[in-house]
């Protein structure tokens, strides 16, 4: 009778019912960082990459990563999303690829994990082109970097 | 003309031509982390989180991402997967959650990219699974921790 | 010209056309079970199944099947879910998992097929987990209980 | 502790590892029957259901849907499908559409999850086809009529 | 610095923003033409294609695909698609397989890509039900030929 | 009883039974080009699109859209895919993106249908980036240019 309990207790996983909930504006500002080494950095600065254009590729790669959220994360609802935008930047100093993304929806439910979702894509695919150069990469601190709309507060992440 | 050329040059991405290579066994090992605060650790660790059981979840929204790698990262192929698991601990010290992944392949490429890709999935949903709690979640230091089989020397990360 | 007209009168598939519908709240509870031998009902009870958590992981897979609807039913519309959940007990008697699902949308067509196909998903996902102790597993019974809102009469299945 | 354990132990889902198998002809043989009521069973019949050929469109769905099943169910490998076919016939008696699927791959793991998938996805479009004239439509008896090749012995459904 | 630049300007790639647009009805209607051999042309309109029924597996294949538009074109907004047909004629004078799609939305970005991008896998559809008959198929004129709703003008193709 | 017959004999589709034959190495290489207006022709050749860099978009969509050919085409098989380029030209002459693509497999069946697909997703992602511009594009002869590999003879096709 353990087993059970413990089926319907502790093996759960609820969508959110956000059935009575009232659309209105929602964005999402994500960030992560690529890692690389110096060698690396300056391959990826003057598109030296034989795989291809690290930053363009990483760039779709995570639009359309985020356009796939509610397929990959099993408790996302499929929200219409009205803008998914991702930037690429170079940090010289950190020898690190900066990728902000930013996502609005009109929706019933936040944007957050569409734009957690596209940064960590296109931060994968940033290891991807470049694994042959460099298996030493390293993807960090992708986190909210601001949130607006919604019931909940709106969030900016202290600094 | 000069914008052709820029067209051709710059703007080009190839999938590398594996068709020459021999099948082998090649595995890899991933690692990533997410950290949270002290609250949400506790509640992760007591299976108190409202949305659901964060860590099983994570771990089959993990296994079935890395499944999805080909699709999301646009250079990789669509290789057999032998073998893609994924196990997640809690660091009581660090208060994050610890992601481990290996996956196995018989094939002409390796697997790195399933591995890394099962790895930044999970994490995300540990993510979603706690976001009502803390927005502050951050993922870090997904990396490559070793790699076997294939052309290239097998890989183990320095520490 | 019979193949012709054969053509267009018996190879037809239409989407039905609901843009001129008004959306509102609309609701579909689906069932299903799978009949498994004693042997393997106390194994799943006992959550000793070698591949894993029978349950848990059938119930994630159902809520992410059900997300597919759309793309996996030809002439089903791609609506926003608001809601999709997936019960799954074990009844003794019929030494059977009986799953029962749960989804709501504001649609402007009900959202019946995201019942039943999350059902089916999550029954074949049971099959899957446990087709090693015992390949003779029958899913039967997969029907809609009950459906609420839209233009067409509410709908509770009779006994 | 407790709680750390119990999510070792309790939450895990292992994809079997199939690196060491070697790869050989393997077949999979699945039934299923949708029940409809006497009018519904006419107009499919007689190609009379608004909507479109009911059994071509579920045909295509089914063999559609059994591609995807290592993108539904959680633990199944990517596997290739050498052959994977599906018939629907109408059972005049019971006032049923009779779905068999049959699949086939040289591969290192069994093709009975998609033989499996290909005919519940063939069922539920089945169903969303005719659910405008009968909402008391039943899925039942999916099962796995016989299978061969694999390590373990063939296997065939007895009456 | 000029190939930092390069990457911030010209590697470009952005989905543009709908959230401050109304939603109202929108329509699009394609077109697009498969050229065959008479012999061909005479198999197709004769049902007599070994592969299968060509017309009505293109027409799903049409649908599902057109369903699939955002998540096959980079920029694309996942909108929900009210109605989505194809129909596929032969032309007898010109041996070739006349296809047209017509999609209709109430959304705030309009519909041409999916009924363009239902055509065009409708057309590989055709190609791929007859490869095995004749290599030389040709698929063109793939074309908007007219859409209404949205803030630009409504749009009918000059012939 | 006539509809019967109808069901089984005109509603067919068949996925080729490609079990006996041998993996070989197998090329397609497919073409398909892009008409557009004068200015819309020097837009892109100035990468003036508002919406991003035209070329390198299509290009990395048209990869991602061969590897999901199988999914797509109902009865292509999941093969894998060895090497997937595509290489987009601006033709000055007659104001069209002529787009070329390359495909490799060793594999039991031919890669026909991703180089195809490709070129056509690619040509869709040109239509959508610059459909702002100029609605009256239009995307022709899509066509095999050869393929080798094979028990059926290498193909060329004739000028």
């Amino acid at each position: 009778m353990k087993n059970l309990t413990h089926v319907d207790n502790d093996g759960k996983a609820n969508m959110v019912d956000v059935s009575g909930k009232t659309p209105n504006m929602r964005t999402a500002k994500a960030f992560g960082e690529v890692f690389v080494s110096g060698e690396l950095f300056e391959k990826i600065k003057n598109n030296k990459i034989e795989k291809g254009d690290v930053l363009t590729t990483a760039k779709i790669a995570g639009i359309q990563g985020g356009k796939k959220t509610s397929e990959l994360i099993p408790l996302c609802h499929n929200i219409f999303i009205s803008k998914l935008d991702i930037n690429l930047t170079l940090n010289e100093k950190n020898k690190s690829v900066e990728i902000v993304s930013y996502a609005k929806t009109n929706s019933v439910t936040g944007i957050e994990m569409e734009a957690l979702t596209a940064v960590a894509i296109a931060a994968l695919t940033v290891y991807d082109m470049c694994k042959a150069v460099d298996k030493s990469i390293r993807i960090s601190n992708i986190k909210l970097l601001s949130k607006t709309g919604g019931k909940s507060r709106d969030y900016t992440l202290e600094k």
